[in-house]
């Protein structure tokens, strides 16, 4: 389950980039992380650190409830 | 603002345990991290991973847009 969250938080932060037409590696630019790091957090590779999800947030221009907005359950049972 | 994102998310961490009468012990035996690490997040001294945040969320029975639902603007501007 812990892998499933990654995955969906992974697949989030790549919706919302596309969303606001940003490729991968300015939106690292922008979060000031290495764009190898958000290549692996998009495909669920990486535990992101709580502040590294504070930088994609700010980034993105969403609050964090929106950024957790896809319906996963918090990991599942 | 790292650090701001990191404290207010303790805080919240903190009031969502109290709300359901959880020592910080037991949380963190439930969630399956170590008690003083829990301690330190909090304190806003961890930068907390996304497995743990999940599992902290898990067993604090709410979603993860709740559990970030502290009015934080992602880490400000």
């Amino acid at each position: 389950m812990d892998r499933a969250l990654l995955l969906a938080f992974g697949r989030q932060v790549r919706q919302l980039r596309l969303d606001v037409g940003l490729s991968q590696e300015a939106l690292a630019d922008r979060a000031n992380v290495h764009r190898t790091y958000l290549g692996g957090v998009e495909r669920g590779e990486r535990n992101v650190s709580l502040v590294n999800i504070g930088r994609i947030a700010r980034t993105l221009g969403v609050t964090l409830p929106v950024l957790f907005d896809f319906g996963e359950t918090s990991g599942g049972g």
